[in-house]
């Protein structure tokens, strides 16, 4: 491992090698003391940022620098896609050791270039810096909402069905795993929900060119606080019916019996990164059928607005209470 | 001191009261997935963002908690003013130990509300997160170019002359007493350079507006560093005429008969915020007028821009060579 002597200028160069191009929007690129750009035809601009640190949110001895990269794109890019946007800008701060080796920096990097080749996101700022200890990356990217439309939490009706993109708990049972010294990499799936999220741009646009979808966000906190955040914000109830909710069968394999364990990731977990919308009845197969050619992996209904206010959930029938509701850094 | 005991939902409700109101530009407030505005009349749009890491750029038993939020606004709106801008939304990420007195949050979050009100910015997101060991900010703000006019490093023509916008190496000179284990606050202005310095947006905006101001940035990291910048971006050379730098009173009273001392405080030091600016010779006089009445503390004339590469630095006609020419986390 080489040792990182460069200055804050070579780092910044070779930082940003084999990136995408700009394209015509980006008025003033890097280099500059602010990025400069026009939005298209006026379209809405949305910005999102997202504040990584090691021991709290990662740790370098469970991810590996690449996937540091990946992760840390995801989760920001997630946020666009809930809104049905397209990520256009990211704005990359961090914070490294001065003894911190070139291998890991580059690694990095290459986690986050691939993320900015593989959905056309240009690296257009930033800063970076020095740290004492712990490793710190945030990231802020801005998107421009297609045609002038995106979704927010606010619209979801009493009626609509709740619907998401693909299996929940996957990344909670890794954590799980981490926790208890074990190995996540001997389960690739939910290693895989771990460490290199996706983020379900594609699946996100597809909703929001559709009629009927009413509301939407990315499962990060766990479904119930984050479909809570859409009953809290649209004045509604919700019904989940929870044995629909697609699970990862690693989780069941590590459980030692205890389903309900496995539920609780699902439901409460977070990091998933999946989508969640709610859409009107008539569009349900549609909606179905749109998400999952956009590459959502395995988009199902699990529920039901409703005109109350509370969030219930069902299991085969039953109510079913859950142990934790999600995940706050300061209370858990 | 009150221990830190609150949710993340209920800290950001707390911090969030007495901000500005966003205007109309805002179609999405805070608690969405992103924030979502329009540009007004298409306007360009500026993006900058800053990282700032506790026992790296600061330390806390020198800076105070309302000034940590000062500085961390002031050198994001720092760039938005060396293009001529308007500041208009900022995001705020935040990463604080789990004990951390509310008293510290609070006043944190006092200094950067004082310059949200100051310059009408609304805090329009961001991100709330624990650290395990050092205060960890990073702000990105977002601004509109006025009337699609800005200024950029790349415009300075060979004969223009080269202002700015105060006095420099106030914040070095003061940072040169903390790592003495003086107290910088003995020496106010010199404090006031360090803790909470001022970002020039009006005069910025004032010599975004003149005919015949062809280059700008704010001084952040050294005069001779800065500048350099310029002349590198342009592709022309500088002459500075040192004696005419305004210099801080105080720098000369601690710097033990060692005037060259001062000199590269001025030079090299960084960290003053003031503007540098190149304007065609007619308009020398207009420009430092339209400064002065914009609210910049000192504008002068400190030299020329040439059509050479080099910048050369003299001192009451002799050559000076800089002992060491900016700032760099990673070499210094």
């Amino acid at each position: 491992m080489k040792k990182n002597s460069l200055s804050e200028f070579q780092l910044i160069e070779r930082f940003l090698s084999r990136f995408p191009e700009a394209d015509s929007t980006l008025i003033v690129p890097p280099g500059d003391d602010c990025a400069v750009f026009r939005s298209e035809r006026s379209d809405p601009i949305l910005v999102t940022t997202d504040l990584l640190i090691e021991d709290v949110h990662f740790t370098m001895d469970s991810i590996r620098p690449r996937e540091l990269g990946i992760k840390s794109m995801a989760v920001n890019l997630s946020d666009i896609a809930a809104m049905g946007a397209e990520a256009r800008y990211a704005f990359l701060s961090m914070g490294f050791r001065k003894a911190e080796s070139l291998d890991v920096l580059d690694g990095v990097m290459s986690g986050i270039r691939e993320m900015c080749n593989r959905y056309a996101v240009y690296l257009a700022g930033g800063d970076t810096t020095l740290s004492r200890k712990h490793f710190v990356i945030n990231i802020c990217i801005i998107g421009f909402a297609p045609a002038g439309r995106f979704l927010t939490r606010s619209g979801a009706q009493p009626g609509d069905v709740i619907q998401i993109s693909g299996p929940l708990g996957g990344s909670a049972a890794a954590l799980s795993l981490i926790l208890k010294k074990k190995n996540p990499r001997d389960f690739s799936e939910l290693a895989r929900a771990h460490f290199t999220p996706e983020p379900r741009l594609a699946t996100g646009q597809a909703l929001n060119r559709l009629h009927g979808v009413h509301s939407m966000i990315d499962i990060s906190d766990g479904l119930i606080q984050d479909l809570g955040h859409i009953c809290e914000m649209s004045r509604t109830g919700a019904h989940i019916y929870a044995e629909r909710i697609p699970l990862f069968p690693d989780a069941s394999n590590i459980c030692d019996g205890d389903m309900r364990q496995v539920y609780s990731w699902a439901l409460a977990g977070g990091e998933d990164y999946e989508l969640c919308w709610t859409v009107s009845p008539d569009m349900e197969d549609i909606a179905l059928d749109a998400a999952r050619n956009a590459g959502a992996p395995n988009p199902v209904t699990i529920g039901t607005v409703t005109d109350g206010s509370d969030l219930s959930i069902f299991k085969n029938g039953k109510a079913w209470l859950p142990d934790r509701t999600g995940w706050d850094h300061f209370k858990t």
